[in-house]
């Protein structure tokens, strides 16, 4: 069965066609800056990298130049538009409706648009995608997979916010939680791997966006982004948690506007507004050759993590593996070993020399003497779409 | 030596005067209302309490109230104002300019006005305080306790926010944390009842406010209160923790002003927005009685509890035990026991009857199989303020 993954931001159309249940990668491709004279569009098939800038106007114009790069005879994987008999679509967005992945129908759709007030810049792009595959791919299933689904398990303790009732009941403002589909598919693969003792699992999300996962019996009870993607961890340009009151300070006694603090909060925080920087591998150089603001960063950065990885423990009252994912979390040894440095009370204890092994495999990190595991897990977030497509039509 | 404690709210006055280094307490009491005309006038001495209902306009003539009390025949204290040797005032915020008690000057005065801005319902009052009790006890000396100075130690890993540094620098925007007096009387208290074993507590302030504070060795490493007395715990009537993107929601989606937020999340939400109510006492009683609002606040606030003491224990990376104090902390033996439920993984296991001993002095109630010792230890920050104000004359 060929799937065609599609992830549709507002400038951007990202896509893998799989061939499951083999989990074949046919081909890997992005549409970048869509709007623009200077679209960029870049295919991988086969190791082989092709790459165009041409004027894109719209999705639209976007998904029919994808569609005829798919069915090219040279670079293209398929004969026929009807060879692709699932579209599997990346949905920021569920809200407190959506716990599963789902077949695409009119209400489906009516669904995500409801949501467009909670995920402004993600659940438009994602709908337009929706309704463009449907009138190219004709005879294939939509399926949309929710970012949000793998943490409707939480409990309300730890999605409702201490305000009142109301604004939980009307409103539907409470902890959603994101990178549900990242954390799904490295919890599983650490489930798989580890056999019985996986009870309790914290997975670390560590890309752009960051976010830790509290996860018990393959469940989530807990997640560090909440009702927006901005809280928790110290990410790339994001602030993570905040005291509230520097918000309120900050549109008084400054006279920011509340789209300038959020601005501020979401663009110009975290590593970036600490060091100038967003880059965690050139923030890492800096600091190893002296740079202050950026060793600072980094000691900010893996404070947190300590923070959640104790507060997790707590919440789950015991430990059997840590995840690292994503891309700072497979590839900065430099930031898992700050992260778990000094938590030898929680049973956590770091292999030097093994946390320097890059592989695309599971590995493990921690020490002999450590009672917990530290595990790197690359995560395919295109791949669990996959799966979970194929898995809901068999 | 006799010893004054003074806490100038901004409508409000509390007093004590405490004969130093006994700690006896010569007399307590309060003025609230100050400003109206229903101004209620509070004194106690020797276990005889006394009270008026009058009107009183200002502070100013409030401690000319107090004082004519602490010189009445029958229910005062002093035959003269210079046996007032000292006059302690509490003063909520001081900055990071000051981490220890100080005897005030001009500059002290200027520095507390420098800092309205970040304490503007509490600074404010207090300096009124401190320049009233100037003309009145015009031989004391007048020494500011600060709330915020114990927390002074913190490191930069726990005081600064992932915004960029010129909010540091300019506008010293960082985590302050309160209840210092508090924090560092039962602390202290602990380390003395522990002895050795006390090199890494988590003492947890649970009244009108709350906050929690990781101590190592007897300093503050990082504590719940942030910028503002608003963030970390679930308290009476603030939410603590939020994601910042719901103010933005509510601002932009519901037309709320700034300060209408503000207001929600400072006096409308906590366990009175979560139920109606914000006596804990109340709550607890309509809990048990089976109000599932209730119910819910108490399993909001102690899972809130849970978290912070595993994020602190992480941060410690080691526990000794932990400290309950304050109204709640003190008297609620059921927020003790669902905050320390399912906490053995951290080695926290409480003693269901030990739990529900009242007593005045140091408690232990931990179970036998516990490995972190939990103490209740009544907080008392006028003998703290008068022990500090002794000891810097000394």
């Amino acid at each position: 069965m060929n799937i065609l993954v599609l992830n549709a931001g507002s400038s951007s159309l990202k896509y893998q066609v799989i061939e499951m249940p083999s989990e074949t990668v046919k081909c890997v491709g992005l549409i970048e800056r869509i709007g623009t004279d200077n679209t960029i569009f870049t295919h991988e098939k086969e190791g082989e990298k092709y790459s165009e800038i041409l004027p894109i106007k719209n999705h639209e114009i976007g998904l029919q130049n994808i569609t005829k790069t798919l069915l090219d005879a040279k670079i293209g994987v398929i004969n026929a538009v009807d060879e692709i008999e699932v579209v599997g679509h990346r949905i920021v967005h569920g809200g407190s409706k959506f716990s599963k992945t789902t077949i695409v129908n009119q209400e489906v759709k009516d669904s995500i648009r409801e949501l467009f007030d909670l995920a402004p810049l993600h659940n438009p792009a994602n709908l337009t995608g929706i309704e463009i595959a449907e009138t190219i791919f004709t005879s294939a299933k939509q399926i949309a997979i929710f970012d949000t689904a793998f943490h409707q398990t939480m409990p309300k303790v730890a999605y409702q916010y201490a305000i009142p009732n109301s604004y939980l009941e009307d409103h539907k403002i409470r902890a959603y939680g994101f990178h549900g589909t990242s954390h799904k598919y490295v919890s599983e693969k650490a489930i798989e791997y580890l056999g019985e003792k996986s009870k309790n699992l914290i997975t670390i999300h560590l890309g752009n966006g960051c976010s830790m996962t509290a996860i018990k019996d393959g469940e989530s009870i807990e997640t560090s982004l909440g009702f927006g993607p901005t809280n928790g961890l110290i990410m790339g340009t994001r602030a993570g948690d905040i005291d509230q009151s520097v918000i309120f300070f900050l549109m008084k006694k400054l006279n920011k506007s509340a789209e300038e603090v959020n601005n501020l909060l979401q663009k110009e925080s975290g590593l970036k507004g600490l060091t100038g920087f967003s880059d965690l591998r050139e923030i890492s150089e800096k600091a190893a050759k002296g740079n202050i603001d950026c060793q600072n960063a980094l000691d900010l950065a893996s404070h947190r993590l300590k923070k959640y990885i104790g507060s997790y423990a707590a919440i789950l009252n015991g430990l059997d593996a840590i995840v690292f994912t994503a891309g700072i979390g497979e590839n900065s040894s430099l930031m898992r070993e700050m992260a778990c440095e000094n938590l030898n009370f929680l049973g956590i204890e770091l292999d030097d020399l093994k946390n320097k092994i890059r592989s695309k495999e599971i590995t493990e990190i921690q020490s002999k003497n450590s009672k917990i595991k530290i595990l790197v897990i690359p995560t395919n977030e295109e791949i669990e779409i996959a799966k979970q497509s194929y898995q809901l039509l068999k």
